[in-house]
């Protein structure tokens, strides 16, 4: 049997993993960024197929982790986790610097980051492991905590978008929970769907200080839709 | 420049990863397991090439992910974290149950676990990049939080065995610290060596209720050793 709950005692981190070159480049919100070997020092980031900065990896041959704090405000969600490079210019307004390898590297409420070089990819099915070796890396601000991607869902109230390898289809968490009735609420300002089915927590058990994942709109803004 | 502090930004669980039959198994403390693709399922897991467990998953195709609580004893940290199976059986006295796979897992101080069947393998150097599907999860305790490796490395002072991914050389560390003088502190009842220059916490400077992350001896039971 598999019990999807315990699927979320795995810890991770979230990230800005980033790629591209000085004239263009993209960056996707991410969970899944580990260090896989000591010696050299290489780390492995794991992108969906779909996803646009798989383009630019695979291109450029190389990444950038930019750690994110727990205060990391809706709105960098927002833009690097539920919207496509494909529509918009990612990195447009956003505080950039440029690696040793020409790599754009997101400091918006980052609070460290690392640069590699790929060395190896490894095709999962639905996802690429890329894996790379260390270039640089640097601290940005030492007084705030890295946020978990446990707190960035019991805390914040945030869900994974479709493309990462975390995501849960609500038709398998229905399957464990026929009887219950679940709703739907569309945020007013930007679109996003909270949907009950694959959250666990009834929208109107969420606290009265929760916002909007994406845009940051307050709870109030929120309506209720057709499942 | 490398940063190697930035590098501990990125976040990390605490779990065994087991594997063998009902005759025969072992399992090692891990840090480094995550979920890579969402349809189906399925975990990677990172295991030092020397390391005896990559034995076991290599023949045996299977791997079980026992996830550790905040309260984990440091004996647990000792067995599977500090010791090899080549030297005894780890398996021997713990509460042990067998996945749909035959695989043993492991419950002491575990708040859920996964089990899973190899599908590929990734060698990244000097560890392994284990990749399987999902064959079943569970949760054990829902009472208790999952314990990080910052909690790990914070709260509890425990330290990287050498066969980890995450596992820093001293001189590495050394080279950005010239002037400063460290110690080593031996733990009389186990050998543990608590070496302040990987730590960066001068041992007086550890809490009075600190303990060995071995073997759980006192503070007290330690004593300086020549560099």
């Amino acid at each position: 049997m598999i019990n999807f709950e315990a699927l979320f005692r795995i810890s991770y981190g979230l990230y800005i993993v980033s790629s591209g070159n000085k004239d263009r480049g993209n960056g996707f919100i991410s969970n899944t960024v580990f260090q896989v070997s000591a010696e050299p020092i290489k780390f492995a980031a794991v992108c969906n197929k779909n996803n646009y900065t798989a383009d630019f990896i695979k291109e450029s041959g190389v990444f950038a982790v930019s750690v994110l704090h727990k205060n990391t405000s809706p709105e960098i969600f927002g833009r690097f986790g539920f919207k496509s490079g494909k529509d918009l210019d990612k990195l447009e307004g956003m505080k950039v610097i440029f690696g040793e390898t020409g790599v754009p590297i997101v400091l918006n409420d980052c609070i460290a980051y690392i640069e590699c070089r790929v060395v190896q990819t490894t095709d999962v099915g639905t996802h690429l492991i890329f894996i790379g070796e260390l270039v640089q890396s640097e601290i940005i601000n030492d007084s705030k905590e890295p946020i978990t991607y446990l707190y960035y869902r019991q805390v914040k109230k945030g869900v994974a978008p479709k493309n990462a390898p975390t995501y849960i289809d609500k038709s398998k968490l229905e399957s464990g929970k026929e009887g219950t009735s679940t709703k739907k609420y569309k945020c007013g300002a930007c679109g996003y769907i909270y949907d009950e089915s694959t959250e666990m927590i009834k929208f109107t058990d969420l606290p009265d200080d929760w916002v909007c994942p994406v845009c940051g709109s307050e709870k109030s803004e929120f309506f209720e839709i057709d499942n």
